[in-house]
Parts: structure tokens; sequence; C-alpha cells
């Protein structure tokens, strides 16, 4: 009997493959004779650069690049470049360059942070010849409308002097005119692959300003007067390129780098759908008797697209019964998340605090999946 | 598929037939073709006599006796008959006298406490020509070593001077001699067996004073001294009959009333064992697909012969499947459990607080057995 084992990470406490190695342990210990594959999944955000290396093993390397974090000081930025037919595929994240959770670019007031670095990043792997990227947009600290990152491939942005301004929020306040001459022609020959679960609009009230600032730092009083100013500026910036992507789905991913990565080019996926086919979930999922998934904690968000539901759709295709263990259940959403998922389980044992569950959380996820894995194991064992 | 649901109560918060009724619920939910058949277990402690009531339906009936309480004061104490191969069985339950859980008994001081009501509910039946008797000694607050049963089927304890002394420990200190020779001849034409999942003796360091004495108010400062009274008295008690008791296992339950029981013929064995075989559980069993069983909290101890593991052996014996949802399962006794349960799972469906688990136990377990039930139904439908 075959088992795939394909959580996201559970935040806070286990990253993905530290998830996958838990519920296979617990797997392996309730049935002896299974084959389980750990398939560790990632949406796009923190932690999916990792997955899909370790998922591609030997056709996958590992890079680093020194480039600007989102305050400017220099970091080195893991990439990931995958051998596939012949080509090579840049695996990026945008986690890796600017981060919500790295300290020296918080530190930086959000109105001076921009995502150069990850043009730098982008820049650097064109000169290396790679045409094809795959770039994941999740966990953030920057609101720049993606300013840098068309900085950093050569787009110009000027104030009413053509003098050039910072490509931040502050900078583009006095923005007037962009000139995208400079800009790098070789995007024009890329293939650029934005993952995201984001669906937001770049401006307004359902844009990134509105809805993710207050989290990086841009205070309540602020909103209007940035989202203002981002939105001026995709005005300007569009104009300079004759294309418009500011009101397409996903443009507020990552404080703007979504508008700024479709303005030359890149398609917009769910996050955990690229990373599916890029570890080859498929082709694991294929003759399996059962998949478990989890995350650090489900709700009525998980139905969308992320990486559990991925795999519970990529699995009911398949006739694969999948199960769900994770961190915590919210109790309104089980109903729904029943629907979807072969049995939901949370990780306490009995009643727990926050803290315990975190810190035993590798523990709890081996016992949880080996006491789901003992009822999958009778059922299959009995005869009808 | 027909699916056996059979816990004990969750103590605290669902009695056994309310805890089966959420199972259920949870089971059909996940799997509206089954055929659930609810059986509620006990182990011979408080609820035994409803569980066996409500499993035996048209075959039993239930019926009040009024008799005294631990503390004396009158009040009404259900029973149970039932009829079996043309003869009656009474169901008897030491909680419905002198529970632990009554205010009234427990207002008066442990020394004054006293097992007579048992002992009148055992008269009056035998006025009505039962002659089989089935006795539930778990959750009582009496630690008389049994006299005050023994008092009401005739036995006198005298002091020195000739005069009776209460069948409470304060009267038993003044205690020189007993006389059997009242005591009521029908008992040695009785079957009486004895429910009790306790294994000690009645005097002792293992003894009823010393272990379950403080719990029921015996101050640490008395234990040698109430311990010593009742070993006195249980010599003077067995010279008086002829026999021994004392030494023998489960001697000390219910405060030694399992001592008295034994001395007048009864016959120890596990409540749960006893409960099962009243409620038909084997029947249930054969040919079922697969059974669930629960109770509030699971540990090293539900290894003993604690209604789960009664449900687990004798389900294992036919070959079906049980799994366990508890209130909570320690986590040091999981590997254990595991061995003898398909799958052992906890309430909480996140990090929570005891009171929560408590007071939303029916909605958690129902949620809890509809998760396990769909990874059941999941695995049941492969083809492999």
């Amino acid at each position: 009997m075959r088992v795939v084992v394909a959580p996201d990470s559970f935040k806070g406490s286990l990253d993905a493959p530290g998830a996958a190695a838990a519920i296979a342990r617990g797997v392996e210990r309730a049935m002896p004779d299974a084959v389980v594959a750990e398939c560790p999944m990632a949406d796009g955000g923190e932690g999916t650069l990792d997955a899909v290396l370790r998922a591609c093993g030997g056709a996958a390397a590992r890079g680093t690049l020194e480039v600007g974090g989102a305050s400017g000081a220099r970091l080195a930025a893991g990439y990931g470049i995958v051998e596939r037919d012949g080509a090579r595929i840049a695996v990026l994240e945008a986690a890796q360059v600017v981060a919500i959770t790295d300290r020296d670019g918080m530190a930086a007031p959000v109105a001076s942070r921009s995502t150069r670095g990850l043009g730098e990043q982008v820049r650097a792997l064109l000169d290396r010849g790679v045409r094809q990227f795959m770039i994941g947009l999740g966990g953030s600290s920057t609101n720049d409308g993606g300013a840098g990152f068309l900085a950093a491939l050569g787009m110009r942005f000027l104030d009413g002097r053509g003098a050039d301004v910072a490509p931040t929020p502050e900078g583009l306040a006095r923005l007037e005119r962009a000139d995208a001459s400079p800009l790098d022609a070789r995007l024009a020959a890329c293939s650029i692959t934005v993952m995201s679960d984001v669906n937001n609009p770049l401006a307004g009230p359902r844009g990134a300003t509105a809805v993710f600032g207050p989290q990086k730092g841009v205070a309540p009083a602020e909103i209007a007067l940035v989202d203002a100013t981002i939105a001026r500026y995709a005005g300007i910036v569009e104009r300079s390129l004759g294309r418009a992507a500011s009101d397409r789905s996903g443009a507020g991913a990552a404080g703007g780098l979504g508008f700024a990565l479709m303005l030359v080019g890149g398609t917009m996926r769910s996050g955990a759908e690229v990373v599916a086919d890029l570890i080859g979930l498929d082709a694991a999922l294929d003759g399996a008797a059962w998949a478990i998934t989890g995350e650090g904690r489900s709700d009525a968000s998980t139905l969308l697209a992320k990486a559990p539901s991925v795999v519970a759709d990529r699995a009911r295709l398949r006739g694969v019964p999948v199960s769900l263990v994770s961190g915590a259940i919210d109790a309104t959403a089980l109903p729904a998340l029943s629907g979807r998922f072969d049995g939901c389980f949370a990780l306490p044992a009995g009643p727990a605090t926050l803290e315990a569950c975190v810190r035993d959380a590798a523990a709890l996820l081996a016992d949880r999946a080996d006491a789901v894995a003992r009822v999958f194991a009778a059922a299959a064992r009995m005869r009808q």
C-alpha cells in the first residue's frame, strides 16, 4: 500500500518537510508495510523554494545571490534552478529577499522598503541565460507596487525636474514620469509564472495597501494617501509601457509586486498548483491508496487554492482518498472541510494550550497520523 | 455496513447513552448507509443501571425503593429487574444509594456513613422472591467495610457490654463481637455477582481506607486508626461466619462493601465484563464491520478491565476493528493504547481548555466520530 504524505508547513512550528516527516513517521508506525512518499507542499510563499528543491532532488540545484533586501541592506537570497526538458527554470521566492520575517527589512519604515533585490536576482539570472522563472510572492514586507523590481531591471522613475526618485512608497510620492525604454529587453523573451493565492487588485478598497498594508506597517491614517500614490504610479507605468495590469486579479499580491510582474508578461497561478506541478504530485498520487495533507490551521480559506485543497483535488481526480491532519480545525468550517477531505483531524490529544501544541507539534502530528492510519489500515483489511 | 457504538460515560460531560448518541450522529453523518447500533457501556459504577435498563429494553424494568442513604437520610434508590431465561435478575448500583456525588451523604462525616441502604434494597428484593443479584460497586462515599449492608440483612454488631454499635467507622471502633445467627438465611440461596474493577484487599497499605479513604474524607492522620478498626471488624465478622474474605482481591472495593458481599457468597467480576454480558454486546458485535468505544479520559488504566478495553477484547475476538474516541488521551499511554485500539482520538479540534471540551463534548464527539468514520469509509471503499 502506497501512502502519499503532502502537507503544507505548520506555520510557527514545522516547515513542510518537517511536517511530512512527522506524518510519515506516524503512518509507518501504524502501517509497517506501507510505502510512504513524502511530498512536502508549499503555496508560493516562504518555504516554496525548499519544497521544490527537495522534491526535485538531483534535477534541482540551490544557488545564492547577494542582493539588496527590503531596506537596501545586502543579503544572501536563495534561489533554485530546476532542469526540465532541457530548459533551466529558476525558482524564486519574494520571501528570500523581502520577507516579512526579516528583522533588518522590517526595521526600516514600509515607506522606504522596495522589491529592488528581486529585480537584481532576475537580472543576474538573465545574465546567466535563464529565461524561465517561477516566482513565489507570499510573505513580503514591501508595498512598493513592484517599482523596485522594475527599477532593478532598468525602468527609470523621475520627478517633475527629471531627477530619479527611489522606487519606494515615499519616492513614488514625487513621481511624475516613468521611462520604460531602458527596461531589460530580455524580459520579453521570458516565461514568468507568478505564484500567489491573492486575488486582490493593486489599489482601491480591496487593493494591496488597504488590505495588506496595515500588517506591513502602513498606519491607518496613511492608507488613503499611500494607496493614491500607488494608483498614480501604476497609471504612469502603464502608460509608459502601453500595457495595463493594475485591475487584474493578483495585481495586489506582495504589495503590488504582482502588478509589476504581470506588467512584464508574468502569468499568475495558484502557488500550490504550481508547486504541485513542480514536485510531481500527480505522479506520486497515481496508484496510491491514500493521501494525507495538512497545515497549521484549517478554516474556510483552506477550501480556496490552499495547498491541502490542491492535494485533495488532485487525489480525488485519481480516486485516492485524502485525509487532513492540521494543527487546528475551525469548527465552523468543518462541515465544508468534511466534504473535501476524508476525515479532518487536529493535533491535540486532549485539552491543550496553543504553546504546547506548537512546542510538541512533531510528536503530536506523528501520533495523530498514526491513529488515523490505524483506522485506515483496519478498514482496508476488512473483507466485506 | 454495521457499526457498533459502545462508549462508557464521559465523566463530567456526557453519560454513556449521550456519548453513544453523539458518536452515532457523527458516524451517520459520515456514513449515511451505515446501520449504527448504540450500546452504551458502564463499568459497574454510576450509570451501570441506566446502561443495562436501556440495553435490555422490554426485558428490563426499573424500580425504586426508599432506603437510607450514606448518612441515614431516606432516599429513592433505583434498581433494575432483568428477565433472563425465566429468572429475574436484580441489577443494583451502590452509587444509587451511597453515591460520592450525593450531597446529603457527603455532608455527613465519613465516620458516620454506612451502606445500610444497599442491604435494605437486597432484603426488600429477597422478600419479592429475587435470588439473583448483580451489584455495581463504583462511586461510593462509604468506608464502613460493608458493615451497614450486613446489619441491614440481620447481622448484629455489639460492644463489650453487648449493646448494638452503629455499622459505621465510628461505631465499629467500639466493636467487640458480631452475631451472624440473625443474618438473612435466604442469602445462602442467592447468586450474587459483584461488579468492580478494584482489586485492592480490605485493609493494610493497599486497603480501602489507605487508597480510597482520602477522597471520601478520611483525614490523613486518621487513616491508620480507621484502617485498624476495619481490619479488626473484618476479623470479628469472619470468625462469626467461619469464612474469610478480607484478603481477597476486590475486598477493598466501595470502602469494603466488596468484602461484605464476598463474605455472603458474592463473586467478583469486572463491572464492564458483566455489563457487556447484560447488554448483549457480543451479539451486537457479531458480523459488525467496525466498533467505536470511548471514555472521558484514556490512560494506562484503560488497558485494565475498563469498558473500552472490554469492548476492544470482544471486538478483536470477532475480527471487528475497534477505534477509541475519548475526551483526552494520555500521550504516555498512547503506544500501549495503540496496540489495543485501531486509532485513538481525542475531542479537541485545536488548542482548547478542559472547560470548553466539557461544555461542547457532544458536538465535539460527533465531529470526531464523523472524521474517523470518513477515514474508515474511504479505506473500506478502496478496491486494491
